[in-house]
């Protein structure tokens, strides 16, 4: 593909852009200004990153439009190169082409299990009694899915994926390999002395454009529903308790773990390793930053951090004190010797 | 099955209760306030749940004893709400029936294996040499099971669940899927400028009556063992490091992660992202609060909570006097202007 | 093997020693001092443990050179024993004697595919088109390995391992039951109020000798590559984000997390729990303490600790005047009382 074509097709999507330099250039594919080399396209969106332009091999690079560049290097200017970029990866290289195996001849499928047209369902998948799934699913070797299951079209289960009995899944839905849908969470009560394990007869329901990364886990819940929102996106290693209902167009960055009963709005994001406690809510389009720990509910549109999470601003503010402490603590050193001596110097003053 | 049906079930096993409202009601199933629907028992205990009361479509709720309660809402009344819907649970749904597969002809069982009646192991489980494993196992499909490792009675594996070679694991111990027992512990010794593997010789051993969560992993012992005592439970992606032992009736919340050579005794609960360093011991009956770091031993009966966790109240405090940091530091600066105009005042007076 | 033969053993590696005791002792294995039996050798290596040496059952016991003994106690004396006996266990035990499957029938290996000589492939492996394996693979069962990954002699993947396709992996790369390589990381760009996929077109790189532990997940780079450096080692439950680079011989502790776009030098440590942030750089021989928090780039040669990280002993200078802050507050109110006592007596006087 030449530039000018990406130009073009790049227009044609809404991305407005202009070429300063050679349009004909043939671009095989999109890639960091790092690891670019000649025939690639790359962009420049944080700033902090300007340096790299000079080093760069890319052939040509998507900038602002007010950016200034070094000279000879080609250039694609445009509003915003992020979204231009993402634009641009999708019409170069498409999403991941996923292997065809047919329903396979190696994998176990219940006779009372409805699988929709299109299906590619790899070897050594085991699906059981009474599942019912969509039109065009990808199911990748050593998924596992349970009686009783029930999922929409379109939907990508990564390797050695386990969905538990009961679950469902809406359409598009792509789990990631390693990921568990449906286990029974931490329910015991504690009888003479010993755990008495609590059937835990809920389930999880994951709605459409759902997408996890590798290893999460999603608790069951004990009774009704642990519910993820529509749109809501995972990374890794998330971990969701029992009966949490998350909302939509969530991110919940790696690591993140959300106790049970909890009550997430939409337009969430949780940043990497935070932790939320069981029996709380946390409000609509809330931004909670890296490895805060959320004990209590969180009104809408707020913005927390730390441990515990507080206000990002109030937590910042606190967190440059704690630093102080070694100057306040000399400043009260010293007003103490000054009261000492101010009070000698009155008393020495009243004996006079 | 009816309400009385129920109600004299569960006085049958200890739980006195009366019924207000129709005792003749069909029950179907339990359920949570918000996701009740006609024909299910729901129950109050948490009291900041307690408006629910007025929204629910539970055909029955289960309260305590003194509640109030909405007029027209049929209600059992009980001294223990949680303990009696644990109990009622168990009475109208029991535990998971899982799918029988006999000995499975798809799934690799070597020769020197021995395994007990009755089991359930299912397409694609592969079980190595001198393997022994109890009666009624139940193990589920992708699961592997290393050589030498001995299992014992009642043992639910669920799938792509990993046992490494020499594990040993108790009767009734439940493992969730993707959960990984006896993998290498982070063992290198610096030799020249690179890292030398220190093979693991060690083991695992689980005793009965464990169940650990979704995606755990439990080194090996690089010598000895790695001990989890019995009825100890874990939710999802605990981590145990190499060498460390837990003792009874413990329960290990998500995400938390124990380095190596720890012991810990018996009644601890480490909630939610709890980390504990080296080399340590935590004593009995201990509660670490969510997301806590311990880095050095704990007492027996201990509260802890914090980075670095310290005794929860102290803590508290602490954290209180952090969040009046400003207001602390305007205190101080106040006195230093008080402090300077006395002083002043008095030179004024002495150089009257 | 006698005590005599293998302190002769571990000469010959280069590790000085002599035996004080009956040198005639059969020895058949290494155990903690916890857990040693007759017929076993030990070590003492932390001071801390030292009590341990009257109640050992080992036979034998490595100990330092200059170390007091209970009287009776056969003992090996040598400069390191941590060392010795690192050694003495790979004499003893060597490493891990893995299945021979040669190529199982009950694999799945794509026609185009190429295996190295002397491999042991399990049963329920699949392989994907154009991946090439080099000599003596050891593949566990459930192993899923995509399209066009390529791999370098003698690597390990153990049970129910996933590698994406277009991921590359070194020679002697071990990685441990259900760790993840190359899925999607979170890349998504809002668009008309939902989020839009990025294809994430890079890919994994894990460079010779590095092994990672159980459940860990590296994602691929959006573009260009995510690197793990040589001879890096991870423990278990690892998340490293897309387009991140590792250096050499780092050591990465349980449940640690790095998100995206980060750069870490080589001999970095990041102990348990830690977590970084995106876009920002760890310089060479740094080591960051457990569950830290690491917000912005280190030098190197750096010690962090802290949420957010800091130089450790400022860290712990501030962690120990946080805990006094009761105190300070007690010196400000009584500050407090004294300032307003003075300007209470000065002032009586003036109307004197």
């Amino acid at each position: 593909m030449k530039l000018s074509e990406l130009s073009a097709a790049l227009a044609d999507k809404g991305f407005a852009n202009s070429i300063e330099g050679d349009a004909d250039l043939d671009i095989v594919s999109a890639n960091t200004l790092d690891d670019a080399r000649a025939g690639e396209i790359s962009f420049l969106s944080n700033p902090k990153y300007k340096a790299k332009l000079r080093l760069t091999q890319a052939s040509a690079v998507i900038v602002a439009d007010q950016e200034s560049v070094p000279e000879g290097l080609t250039v694609m200017r445009t509003e915003n190169p992020y979204a231009a970029i993402t634009a641009a990866i999708i019409i170069i290289h498409g999403y991941r082409v996923h292997p065809q195996w047919g329903v396979d001849e190696q994998c176990r499928i219940a006779a009372s299990a409805e699988i929709g047209e299109n299906a590619s369902i790899g070897p050594f998948v085991t699906i059981g009694e009474h599942v019912r799934i969509g039109a065009n699913a990808i199911v990748y070797p050593g998924c596992y899915i349970g009686d009783r299951v029930c999922i929409g079209d379109d939907v990508i289960l990564y390797p050695n994926v386990t969905i538990y009995d009961d679950s469902r899944l809406g359409d598009r839905v792509a789990l990631h390999a390693g990921t568990v849908v449906g286990q029974d969470g931490l329910g015991y009560a504690p009888v003479n002395g010993s755990w008495l394990k609590i059937p835990q007869v809920g389930r999880v329901v994951i709605d459409d454009d759902v997408e996890m990364g590798a290893n999460c886990a999603i608790d069951r819940a004990t009774l009704g529903e642990t519910y993820i929102g529509k749109d809501t996106k995972f990374s890794d290693l998330v971990v969701i308790g029992h009966g949490t209902k998350l909302g939509e167009r969530c991110m919940m960055v790696a690591q993140v773990g959300i106790a049970g009963s909890v009550e997430v709005g939409n337009d969430v994001t949780l940043a990497g390793q935070v932790g939320v406690a069981g029996h709380i809510r946390i409000g609509d389009n809330v931004l909670v930053h890296a490895k805060s720990a959320v004990w209590s509910s969180i009104e809408d549109d707020a913005n927390y951090l730390g441990f515990p999470a507080t206000r990002a601003f109030q937590y910042r503010k606190q967190a440059a004190l704690v630093q102080k402490l070694p100057e306040l603590r000399r400043r009260l050193r010293k007003l103490e010797a000054e009261v000492e001596n101010l009070r000698k110097d009155i008393a020495d003053r009243q004996s006079d």
